[in-house]
């Protein structure tokens, strides 16, 4: 490593300054908000695709591999679909379950290019579709691309402004930087690198890019499926601006108290031949639960316009439903606090990450024995619309996932809530988060979309402040 | 949880003072040095026991397995020897091997009770012999238990002292509590609760227990065979006490640069059954590799006065030789500096923890062809003793190994020593490394042997200080 890399000291301190300007910029003399709307609705307009459900049999450079029936692609690369045995027990329950599960070790780059114009940051945002999208093109980051896209195995076009990411980056500089996970039910210890890089220089234009605030971005936050799951967890490393006041617990207390969670959960995975999944059926044309539930894996044809290559076929995860994730949000001591549990998913790579307040899927959890139903989800199913902070219906990444819509809820409550909660639940303020956000693996993808929506809610103020 | 077990705020500050105080303390009121002396070579004298090498069918209570041929419990528990299959790529260069690893997914406690006499904190430390350890009995903490020690399963005698780490621990308070991996090319993904805790009462003596200082503690860390593997890593998470200065990176760079490693190094590991391990033979007394390298796996009968149970047989790892694990450290604008290496080993959670300069077994390295000998080797296996801070040869752990020893040392070097270095080391202070270490899985273990030896280095001053 070269050494004139090293941020001068007190960078730090001043982004945060800095950051706070752009979220307080509600509009952007680059990118007015009008000039926004129309490219984006062209945008939307003009990259129509078509995406349609098709047999196994038809997949294109897919196949279910002999003896294993691991569903793979021909060239090895990529990811692939196999099976999962999840042994889990503690506080006196056990369970155990097989699965599907996305095993895709490469870790790719989220990353968000971010330049001052006319003194306030301003966020380089990509419209860019993905066939399992709710809602056609979403905003993305700068730059979404696997280790395949970005050297070249598809044989793609090449991915832009990938070289502000790559080392030597003579033409950026690293803000924040950190592998973060996704969806732990779903994906087998998947992480991305989460990046935002300061460009140093002049930054080329392209049609499908834009730059916007971060308050822009915000409000395009209150918004169904416009900000996607990508931009999403890249935002949530910057940090909040608020000074906070003390929290409850010191952050060595939290991570003491996620230690304990670790030492004493047991959660053994091990790795499965997908034909040895139990409790699931392979269809000609889904792999399914037999009660219904979950999700199911599908095949889907795809054809685009701008995407890097123009025409292709890939399996996607399909939910069964529209999930649910919640926090609890509640002042303690004048201080805002949220309210996080320790959740351990099939696929996650560390035992357990904090997660919302509530995160299942409704129908599933519902349909459960009322004393097996996740804790606080009455509560936030019956909570007021005046109560909702945030409330919106967000898509997770449409890359590997069809029409995978969560609803993202952020509900205040007063002191009645009580202060002391289960073992398995902690409250942590926004910057002890952002603190723990400068590692891998300590929040999961959930938690992140909604401590940018917190942010989001806390910049535009008024009727959202706390 | 409770909020009242909250640490009080400033608590972090003064402890660094107390815990600086108990280094100075190089001789205690409470267990004077010849005290000391006497009951630990009385410990030596009557904790006498006998470890004979068997063949694996003498192997009580262990067995192997049918079809996958892993060497496991008949309870299932504790442990057992299996196959790893690992595939890497990065720098252009790529390798795959398969080998023999232990899998021991439960996390046991490792944890070492503090309290102060006359205003000097001192550590209860344990007179513990190993089946493995060379030198007999050694000093552990307070704890060392593994998850089915402490919760009874292995039906031995209870573990003392665990009421202080165990919740609701209403006699003490937690210091510093944190996971941290074990050797990575023996252990699949194996990590140990490593804990500091106050004592908040009277702490009922035992005889196998002595109270000592951490001055104490530092003058034995010079002596071969003492300190034991899981003593020397719960001491790292001791803060430092020196206050540095300016460190060459930002703590922000260093985690970046460790991103970087984990985005791009791909390490592709998977379980393999022991019998399809390939460059390894099983012989009714060993399993072993077909060089003659690395290590083997064996059986050995053991017989001892005080441990858990009085009498058992179990598998153990023997390194083929005596391992070399050494930090380079340099002055850079008269901060000390430790040049870490980002290191991959088999068995590892997270693609690559920060290890020291040179780790390895030096008769196999020197036996490579040059090109691929380690970086730096020469320079630590020429440097003069007066350039040696630290020089001493320590056991790795005696419940799982057999006579592993490892030579670590901390080579001072001068500005002659380039501060530009090759990308997969970097240069960090002491302190950023404390740091890291209220976190998981960023220093493996024989990093943190030679971080609790620079304390000691630095503490004792004199002939030894920087």
């Amino acid at each position: 490593m070269t050494i004139t890399q090293a941020m001068p000291p007190g960078v730090v301190t001043s982004l945060g300054r800095r950051f706070t300007l752009s979220a307080q910029a509600l509009d952007s003399s680059v990118t007015p908000n009008p000039v926004f709307r129309d490219w984006f609705a062209e945008q939307r307009r003009t990259n129509r695709y078509d995406v349609r459900r098709i047999p196994f049999a038809e997949l294109v450079g897919w196949h279910f591999e002999d003896g294993s029936g691991n569903l793979v692609h021909d060239s090895g690369r990529f990811f692939s679909v196999e099976g999962l045995r999840v042994r889990t027990e503690w506080g006196g329950h056990g369970a155990s379950w097989s699965q599907p599960i996305i095993n895709q070790p490469e870790v790719g780059i989220l990353g968000i290019v971010v330049k001052e114009f006319n003194g306030v940051l301003h966020c380089l945002m990509q419209a860019k579709m993905e066939p399992g999208n709710l809602d056609t093109v979403q905003l993305s980051p700068t730059v979404q691309a696997t280790r395949s896209n970005y050297t070249g195995v598809h044989k793609g076009a090449p991915v832009h402004y990938i070289d502000y990411f790559k080392p030597p980056r003579v033409g950026s500089r690293v803000l924040f930087d950190s592998l973060q996970s996704e969806q732990g039910s779903w994906f087998l210890r998947k992480r991305n690198r989460n990046m935002v890089v300061e460009a140093l220089g002049e930054v080329p234009e392209h049609e499908d890019f834009v730059w916007l605030t971060l308050g822009q971005i915000h409000q395009l936050l209150y918004e169904n499926n416009v900000i996607n799951m990508d931009a999403r967890t890249v935002l949530s490393l910057i940090p909040t601006f608020a000074d906070e006041g003390p929290s409850l617990h010191t952050t060595e207390h939290v991570l003491s108290w996620l230690t304990e969670v670790k030492a004493t959960r047991e959660l053994v995975q091990s790795s499965l031949p997908l034909a040895g999944v139990q409790g699931w059926e392979r269809t000609d044309h889904e792999i399914r639960h037999s009660d219904g539930h979950h999700f199911s894996v599908i095949a889907a044809s795809v054809s685009a316009a701008n995407r890097e290559v123009q025409r292709w076929t890939q399996p996607l995860l399909a939910p069964a439903e529209q999930g649910l994730a919640a926090f609890v949000v509640r002042r303690i001591g004048g201080v805002p606090h949220l309210l996080a549990q320790a959740r351990s998913e099939a696929g996650v790579l560390d035992v357990a990450e904090l997660g919302p307040t509530v995160q299942c899927q409704p129908g599933r959890a519902l349909a459960l024995p009322p004393e097996r139903q996740p804790r606080y989800l009455d509560m936030v199913l019956s909570a007021p619309k005046s109560r909702m902070l945030y409330d919106t219906v967000q898509s997770e990444e449409g890359g590997r996932f069809h029409h995978a819509g969560n609803r993202y809820a952020l509900v205040e409550v007063g002191d009645e809530f009580p202060v002391d909660v289960p073992e398995d639940f902690v409250w942590v303020t926004a910057g002890q988060l952002a603190g723990l956000l400068k590692h891998g693996n300590y929040l999961n993808i959930e938690a992140r979309t909604l401590l940018t929506s917190l942010r989001a809610a806390w910049a535009l103020g008024g009727a959202y402040a706390l």
